[in-house]
């Protein structure tokens, strides 16, 4: 039975429900947003992560901010909705999902601009009704992307994915892991290796976690694994999940992922980013209200640096003196050139 | 003032004292070891870690297993003391500082082989000596390491090392760290970033507690953050100590690394290997009585796989599903040729 991690409850007074991520793997529990607020921490606070499942969150997230506004007036009613806009923008500077799901909103309520009657309960319909189609959309891309990506996994293969672009990443069925599930419903047979993903361990806690749910034989290593990994044993594949792909293809994505890719291109091992498109800058920026300052390389992306205390600390378990200094940014950016190619809905781009 | 992670304390009725390394950073407790059944625990749980320290300590467990033999024939003398030799050798598989020190000892007792008058009084006392002597001989070491070392260090430098190499992997001031004391102790303005070296954190739990008792600037990364801080920051060399040292000069060293090493070469960073001689293949096995068997290239080096539950738990905090399959090498091989030098306590071998 599918499950899955972004729902929406009910009708247009309903709530969105969404898998707290920081209890797994130990405990499933739901929680229920029924007010922007509630949906700006559960964001922050990585209660809900991965690009796309950011995207569709923060876009029900605006919706929940502007369902109990009345105003008889447009240019209340946009200034309002742009101070959600900012609120949830500001919660993670890097994924540019959320950026695109945000724009999608922002153009259904400027649309009402020009008219000449303004009516806020009609605005709010449509944005529900956009929230919805982003939703839907995500599932199928997913979906598209899995069934895109099944012929780059053959029988006994091994493949490698670093951090966690699953369902858990998504509304839907993953990315990187699409591909995954899609092989396996497929009948082919391969295994794979999931590195733990220090600070946040969304490998261990999280791909473990659903690849086991789904039966696919998985083995846990730790990030600095990596290299001796690709040395000494068979990988036949790497595939990750993207935050963010500039104009030129350099990707962000989960810390670590620019070492996989470089270890990788030197054990010639192919390495490919999975990826709906509204995580290409190209085409989350077609739609943006901010189109200049879309981003070509990966230098202009901008790198969210966290909490000195995720590493400081696992679980509640201190490792380190209390002070330690600590360096902890939570993406890198990969260059296109040690890409192999991308997954998208769309068909594999190399 | 110096501290040390293992003395001999008293006569030679006395214990051999080491710091429990698994209770840093939060707690420096000592172990006080009178049998050679605590020794060999100490290596097993790593309570005591690193290759020299590990030589130091089965050096004085041998001596613990037999101060306390009574017999007047030689030959059942060196079958028991065969037995302790094996007991300690099955500890650690990679590490050959270990053997090295068991095969001085054993060289002390195979002398009386030939002596008419074998007297157990006489020999108890010898290896005595000769453990005294390879503790005094590993903290002289470590002081000269540091002294050839020294010059590679510039004012200004930010220095990456991985595992821990210090003080708590020696009887002395470590090998790649006594370098960077060295370096404080002349003056030099430098700082040092320390990767937490899953899954034991022999990073963040040890090297960040001696850097900052000895007052040296660190900060901590996570494992996987190593490509992007030397892509985004300036890094300017690469320390790490080393386990064993084929004849090739290919080093087994802990998990993580060849691919810090990996990443080293294609960055154009230098990266050292800081060992005493005791750690090279070539050296080691010039006094062993199984010369023939020692290993030329790291393809000979046995890694050693220790238990899943490593990964599995952080302290006592269960972070992936209980039973999770797990692939946990200690060890993993750099090829000499992603080795810039060697820094020995007889000089700098490139």
């Amino acid at each position: 039975m599918q499950i899955y991690s972004i729902d929406w409850i009910g009708d247009e007074k309903g709530y969105l429900k969404l898998i707290d991520q920081t209890r797994l793997p130990h405990q499933l529990i739901y929680l229920k947003c029924h007010r922007l607020e509630q949906v700006v921490s559960a964001i922050k606070e990585m209660r809900v992560r991965g690009a796309p499942a950011i995207g569709v969150t923060a876009a029900f997230g605006a919706y929940l901010g502007i369902r109990n506004l009345r105003t008889t007036d447009y240019k209340d009613f946009y200034h309002k909705f742009s101070g959600f806009y900012k609120m949830l923008i500001s919660t993670r500077p890097t994924a540019v999902n959320l950026k695109w799901a945000l724009d999608r909103i922002d153009k259904v309520i400027r649309f009402y601009s020009l008219s000449s009657c303004f009516c806020d309960e009609n605005i709010i319909a449509k944005v529900y009704n956009e929230a919805l189609e982003i939703i839907k959309e995500d599932r199928e891309t997913c979906y598209e992307i899995g069934i895109n990506g099944v012929k780059l996994i053959k029988n006994n293969y091994t493949i490698l994915t670093h951090c966690n672009a699953g369902l858990l990443a998504t509304a839907g069925s993953g990315t990187a892991l699409s591909v995954i599930y899609q092989a396996k419903k497929s009948g082919k047979i391969f295994s794979v290796f999931a590195t733990e993903t220090r600070p946040l361990l969304q490998g261990s806690r999280l791909t473990v976690w659903e690849l086991q749910r789904n039966k696919v034989p998985v083995t846990l290593i730790c990030d600095n694994m990596v290299g001796s990994l690709m040395r000494r044993e068979k990988i036949d594949l790497i595939i990750v999940g993207a935050d963010r792909i500039a104009k030129n293809g350099d990707t962000a994505n989960k810390i670590g992922t620019y070492q996989v890719a470089l270890l990788a291109h030197h054990h010639k091992i192919p390495f490919y980013v999975v990826a709906p498109l509204s995580t290409f800058e190209n085409y989350a920026s077609s739609s943006s209200r901010r189109r200049d300052k879309s981003i070509k390389t990966g230098k202009d992306i901008p790198i969210e640096y966290r909490s000195s205390d995720e590493v400081r600390y696992i679980g509640h378990t201190l490792i380190t003196p209390r002070h330690t200094k600590v360096y902890n940014p939570a993406f890198d950016v990969t260059p296109a050139k040690y890409i192999t190619g991308f997954i998208t809905e769309k068909g594999i781009i190399r």
